[in-house]
């Protein structure tokens, strides 16, 4: 259903279900200015019947949100809805042939049980999809039409510690592991919660859901283990501070041999060597760093001869988070220069 | 009913109804502190059962609030209450004998058709109190027991236009006036509204109501003139920063004489030098020079020979634009001294 | 100079002098975007040395910062440089046959006595280059090689003022006008003042250069008068507060006949009918609208039948306001769509 | 040298040394409104001759600053310094009977060999006073009459860990401790470095010093063991992030035996119970809970049965993280109750 442009381009037709929360806007935003893309509807619910020009002037877009009602008239879909929602539309926009990539949790667990644990919510075995870490996974996501897009704080956390786990002799060394994140509040969504008000939030840092946040067996999966039966110690608090966007995540590892920061930094910088939006850095990273980036910025802060750790790492929630990485994984899935409409 | 305690103070009981919103947490902690004073009751109604600790555990306060069904106990009642609401409450109080303060704008306005104009509720023509600004009307305050506290943006509007008014000879002699002021987003109370939540506000100013807003006929009656009829061209701005707390008005004359900066500097200086929260100054005021005071600061920043004033004010909205003030009405009607509790 | 690629594409060679600061950041993130330039140099004096990725890492630029000394290898050359350095790099420049845009104070003024009033520095009668906003004096930019790039307050101010200074009909109209601005922090440049630290200015704002602005006379030679001798009565105060980005401009005017907010609308919408960048809202314009933009919003505020009027604007600072006018001046005099690389 | 005035009190005179940083600026507010105190002398050196009144308005303390010359007229010193000045000034005051309280890193470490290490300074090995923290040390602070006052981030941290420490049969229990801190940025002082501009820290998190900080041998200490030769594996890593005041610690600890929150929660509860400014709380705490109080607010955030567990604390850095603190430790020292000044 693409179709192929003057000058030789190829372009596909893209809709996005659940447009007009922070993630749908990010989504808008970025594939507005997408070579290869046109922008075809904007589905939204509550927002239904709104121009984005009055919810979003920024974006300077002048469609309007519809709501959906099972449409399927484009290449491909991107979903940003709330957890649960798009359980029920995937599988027949699959069924369709069209090209999914799911920006919620629902699709995330291949444990059911993990699922039905930390998001409350009971889904049937089948429901996995390719998790949508190019870093990782950038083969599967090649090979198929689906994918489920990494959680904010996950893909923070996992990049940061994916070549301690991913590089076979490194993986019985690791023992503990205490990950403190702090998010943007966008990261909570558009929202009308007292709790999450400006007069709350200046001056103020919270955290929430330690040790019980759904992204925890997200994180364990993606690192080859699980939340049920980890095979090392793992703690993470994430918190919100007073920022719109970012995700900065220091991670504690404790590992059973000595650490030495210049030699992990050389591995590190090995291991990302073909990912374009993963930087080592060799000095301290900051949020500031990746703003309105799609990068993921990693620095080794601190390794001790008894084998303390600590690694620091930054995105942009709203982009390497999730709009950002979707469309990273949709570049993979078109074959196209996977930072294309990115950089 | 008041008692007199070992060291020869007086005390007396005051309650508040509506206390869970930000000025009656600001209420809450002035009073808290008042040597004159013992907090009886915390009245709030969406609030009810909970403890201020969890609510406010900055105020260290272990009361509960409690829903309010007429109780008369105390000898002071202060309002701080949505408007429209003390109307009901205030009658019965004042029947009861009891010192009344009231933070909404119900008894503000004597024009019945001005308050139904801007407030778009209908209200008795006896519904008026003392207008409880003490730089301008400390002998009214003094003699009476119920005081209607000025609004936020009026307070910061008509402290720094008052000279010019108050002063016989220069009233013929003010043309124009346009108010711009920012207030922190407190002054909106506390709120779910998605537009002001952080991730909308951080980044932003944005203005509203101009033209329309309810301090207007507020501003002109304290004034001398009024809305419907007023003797100068009178245009207001409110806007909503990117900050908590504070007011900052920027007030524009046209006079139709010279105008001489240093002259309506002491003009100024001796209008206010009875007034302990009124600081003429020198020097350009700030947000930040009034946080978390009572004070109001008053700047003349520039003024040219064809009679163009440029006067800057800073208040807290919370204090000398709500709790504060009404505090020191308090003090003044209690015949104590007027800064007790407020430095 | 310039080279077509092989798409057909032409592409000029450019360099920024004074890249290091906030408003040639964002000139070189524009740059790097822009299809029909290629990013050549990087001139800066204190930063010399440093390389792009360690100062602006949100930039991904490899490229390093080095010293100017004179080099003329570019086609186009911007300068965003601190005041009075210009005057000394440019002619040179424009003797070298390059196309010139200066974003300083250096070249704006055809006024030598309001240039030395409002810079402090002399300057030769001869200084001056095309005013640069396309929205007035298209014609000229288009037809030149050398373009003073508009102050951030004077654009903000400016463009809501045109249209009822450039209507012919409506010069006499106006008998007064009070400016009072915000503006983001980052106004200030890159800076190491105690008075900016976030310390300072997290809730906070405050006035400064009330009515001694230097965009004064830059906005009253815009709309056809002068500073020294005003065809009607103009205030100026100009604001920072808690944000980065951003001018948010309250325009009061009084006009001597009646004003009507829709007629305006209507008038304003078609005075801007070719210009894609000024859009002008029926409903009320926010910082946030314009955040990361090139777009200046207008919102007609408020209107009475005594000829008074709020004009709303709002822009960002270091896009319409410094860096993106720049390339938007750029793109017209290269010939292309006004809005390659700013959409 | 104290007087006793008319209704019993008695008085103390207090200066400060070091008066115009952000710690000084909250000492004044706290002194000027303490009983028992009558606020002498302002000493500062860069701001020497300028008003209170002109640099912190908000105060409204008509003292001027001076320079400090060796005066020795006041019943007590604060030292609010540069880290290494206050060893030069205090002995002579010691000398004269003075009671001391500094409020730099002088002289918190007994092994001189950590202090070179970690400030980069030689010093005497006598050069240690009874460290303050109340909660800790009351007997030791009652007794004497030097005092120096703890680090912001070590009173956030050590508060939060003491009672896994200090009781007798707990000690051997922690095997891993991991602190992330992120501070407000009145941390770093009033100070003009670029890094700590607006501009740079909104929406901005920076990590530094990640397991170099000075606060680590202190921590160390406190907790009856050293940063040389740790009896468990420490790890620290500060931030700071977009907010003035405030800190905001996530401690991660291993334990070696099954960890009940509820159990832990009790146990704290009884540890603090005699410490009125430790809050041990059921609910999650919040930087917001704190501000602007000399409260610690501390909750056992998760605890599982592989003995990981997460304490959240939060502290305001100006007031139990400096200043509250030092007039804390001041109010035990005069005899006269601990929170006198501070609720």
């Amino acid at each position: 259903m693409s179709v192929s442009v003057a000058d030789g381009l190829k372009q596909y037709s893209v809709s996005v279900i659940g447009a007009s929360g922070y993630s749908g806007a990010e989504l808008t935003r970025l594939l507005l200015h997408h070579p290869n893309i046109r922008l075809q509807e904007l589905y939204a619910f509550s927002q239904a019947g709104k121009f984005v020009n009055d919810l979003y002037p920024a974006l300077a877009c002048d469609k309007v949100y519809n709501p959906y009602h099972g449409e399927a008239e484009s290449d491909i879909y991107f979903l940003a809805l709330p957890h649960g929602e798009a359980l029920q539309l995937v599988p027949a926009l699959l069924e369709a042939g069209k090209t999914v990539i799911d920006l919620s949790g629902d699709f995330r667990l291949r444990s059911v049980s993990e699922h039905e644990d930390f998001y409350k919510q009971t889904k049937s075995p089948g429901s996995v999809m390719t998790y949508g870490m190019p870093e990782l996974f950038r083969e599967e996501i090649l090979k198929g039409k689906a994918v489920s897009n990494p959680g904010c704080f996950a893909t923070s956390i996992i990049l940061g510690l994916a070549p301690l786990f991913c590089a076979e002799d490194n993986v019985s060394k690791v023992r503990f592991v205490n990950c403190t994140s702090t998010s943007g509040i966008s990261g909570a969504g558009r929202s009308s919660k007292t709790e999450l008000s400006f007069s709350e939030m200046s001056e103020n840092i919270r955290a929430y859901k330690v040790g019980v946040h759904q992204h925890t067996p997200e994180i364990m999966q993606a690192l080859g283990t699980s939340a049920t039966n980890p095979s090392f110690e793992f703690t993470f608090t994430p918190m919100i501070g007073a920022l719109v966007r970012g995700i900065y995540s220091i991670l504690n590892v404790q590992l059973d041999s000595p650490a030495d920061a210049e030699e992990i930094t050389r591995f590190y910088k090995d291991f990302y060597k073909d990912a374009p939006f993963v930087r080592v850095r060799d000095t301290m990273t900051e949020v500031k760093h990746v703003y309105r980036t799609n990068f993921c910025d990693i620095h080794i802060a601190h390794a001790t001869a008894s084998g303390s750790l600590v690694i620091v790492t930054a995105i942009d929630n709203l982009l390497k988070g999730a709009a950002g990485q979707a469309v990273q994984n949709m570049n993979i899935m078109l074959g196209i220069d996977e930072t294309t409409g990115l950089l």
